[in-house]
């Protein structure tokens, strides 16, 4: 029956980390509680939600937590209660001892809080990957791959493969992160600093959602692991564990268009604006498009619908080269896209009005976005 | 057919202060239109749900607006989503301009959005109070009485009175507030500094929230009127009218004890947090309750909840005098009457273990607090 004192602060920063795997909605009721593992080196907090678990180790070592051993062992608890718990106790110095029967006593300042515990043994056994050989990343450079891709995934589990972003590592180096719903498309390429392992996984967006929360940015690289059906990413104290798509991914190299017969280049805030307008009227239509037409060098928006109005609007363009055209497509994938741009400068490359068109940031070489046009009357 | 021209910024300021009348929810649908209203003097933009209405008026004399009137009229628009596309409009200057069919171009920038909207004549009559003899509260006096008193009235039908706040002008300049939901009480008397007529009304809670949150804290005074069976709080620029309700409010006087056997002082952040963690735990018993024990000069409180587990700690005291008392009740009528205490100290005084005990910050007469224990076995 373990025992152990620790700075409150420290031990709640460690248990909403590990809150993140936890639902409380999950099918199988023994994984809304936390474990708590007491060994004589440290303690590890552990939550999964079956897709994804997280461990977040506290060593005796460390400074902040203040953390000390008297007695090893383990417990469940239910993780929002006990982290509700925790957080309402008074003083920052925090007893825990395991007692009979599972139950475990808080004591800080003048209250002492009994709770019911579970025995650890009816806890599952988390996800397994062998930790050799590792991928060395920056978090910097990993955050920024998701964020530029994964929302570009399906949220649908229609096409399951889809639901992820496909990430490769071709020749030691090269790599290639993309996600695509079929109606748009994110792709990203860079190249590493370290080399490694080729790899080719599918990894469940919400996974990496969820990853960009819990490393956040004073963890500065992350070792990543592959196995069979899953991945390892871990920090000095955090692993975090992941389950993989299993499939094959759509080939969307050839999806890429690399010849255009137009091109123009806008503002990345001020078509951002034009297509949210664009998008209050297109949302009260039956097929929720708005209309780009490109003719004698002037670009124009325009949406009608006939319940509520329309727009109509020129749209400030910096360069335009090419043919005339009139596209039709929905605003929100564009709005979407121009989110992820960080350069001030947007150029658009078009093919025909039944061809999806590419978004490449301005002296940006490594992100590359393709949106699917409608085809309207 | 109306024409004119205002600063963007300053028009959506006005019209989220009148959508704060508007429901989508509505029965009515005409309900979830606002009215514009131009005039040669200014516009006037008009939101209800029926029970509340909101004015809003902007003059040509103010500076800020800068609105230009070109001929008046008025039409009804769509309010939350005429809300959205003014905020999406790309310059500050906005030019407004009816057209045929009941239709509104808005022209900004090179944008040009052309609104379906209604006719007039189909939105319903306002609410009208007499402007004659005004009762003048300094706006900061009044939301201060609102958020003492009403999070204390019920929130349920079942007793439609007591979902209402009871003002009470007596003697010309006590002004009396009370609000019950018959579990707890709140009571505020101030004494106005200026004169008015006896008024004896129930205005419903959540309009007073509502007015709380239209009034912001530059408008020093609002002028208060009363009709039959509505009200109208008015400032410069801001007509609020709100239903009264109506049936007796019960005569909450004789329920205030004067007379007690036990009195504690505690500080009101420490009192406050020992009942959040208590609650933690009530909220899993059937009850729902604490209990709290005096008993040789030291009180604790102590919750047992058979399927999470207990909390039982030594609850900190200023000052304590009378006899021994083991009390149970809600703790989350006592964390909700403690968030309006502003002193630092609170006196509970208490009777018996089946009387309601009483709360009053220290060295604040006029406001004071009941709660009604809960017997338990």
């Amino acid at each position: 029956m373990f025992q152990f004192s620790i700075n409150k602060n420290f031990f709640l920063q460690a248990l909403n980390t590990v809150k993140r795997a936890i639902s409380t909605k999950n099918a199988i009721p023994i994984l809304s509680t936390l474990k708590i593992e007491v060994a004589a080196e440290g303690i590890t907090l552990i939550g999964s939600n079956g897709q994804i678990s997280i461990e977040n180790f506290i060593s005796i070592d460390q400074e902040n937590p203040g953390l000390v051993i008297d007695a090893p062992g383990s417990l469940l608890l239910e993780a929002n209660f006990f982290i509700n718990v925790v957080s309402s106790l008074p003083s920052v110095e925090l007893d825990l001892k395991e007692i009979e029967n599972h139950q475990l006593i808080l004591k800080s300042g003048k209250s002492e809080i009994t709770l019911k515990g579970k025995d650890s043994y009816q806890y599952p056994r988390i996800q397994e990957v062998p930790t050799t050989n590792p991928l060395l990343l920056e978090t910097k450079v990993l955050k920024e791959l998701i964020s530029e891709t994964a929302f570009a995934a399906s949220s649908q589990e229609s096409r399951p493969i889809l639901t992820g972003v496909h990430f490769v590592l071709n020749d030691q180096k090269q790599l290639k992160t993309v996600a695509t719903d079929s109606h748009r498309l994110s792709q990203k390429v860079i190249q590493l600093e370290n080399v490694g392992d080729h790899f080719d996984v599918v990894i469940p967006s919400r996974s990496l959602k969820e990853f960009t929360a819990v490393f956040d940015d004073a963890i500065e690289t992350v070792k990543v692991y592959f196995a069979h059906n899953q991945m390892l990413f871990k920090s000095e104290y955090i692993s975090f564990y992941t389950r993989l798509l299993e499939g094959n991914y759509p080939d969307t190299d050839r999806l890429i268009p690399k010849e255009f017969n137009s091109q123009i280049t806008f503002n990345v805030a001020s078509l951002r604006q034009a297509m949210e307008r664009a998008r209050l009227l297109s949302n009260a239509t039956e097929n929720g498009t708005v209309k780009m037409e490109l003719k004698d060098q002037i670009v124009r928006s325009y949406v009608h619908s006939p319940e509520v109005g329309q727009v109509d609007e020129e749209l400030e363009t910096i360069h335009l080269v090419g043919e005339d055209l009139t596209i039709s497509f929905n605003p929100n994938y564009l709005i979407e896209a121009l989110k992820v741009i960080k350069a001030e400068e947007v150029e658009l490359s078009f093919i025909s009005h039944i061809r999806p068109f590419t978004l490449k940031g301005m002296e940006d070489d490594h992100l590359i976005q393709l949106i699917t046009p409608v085809r309207t009357n």
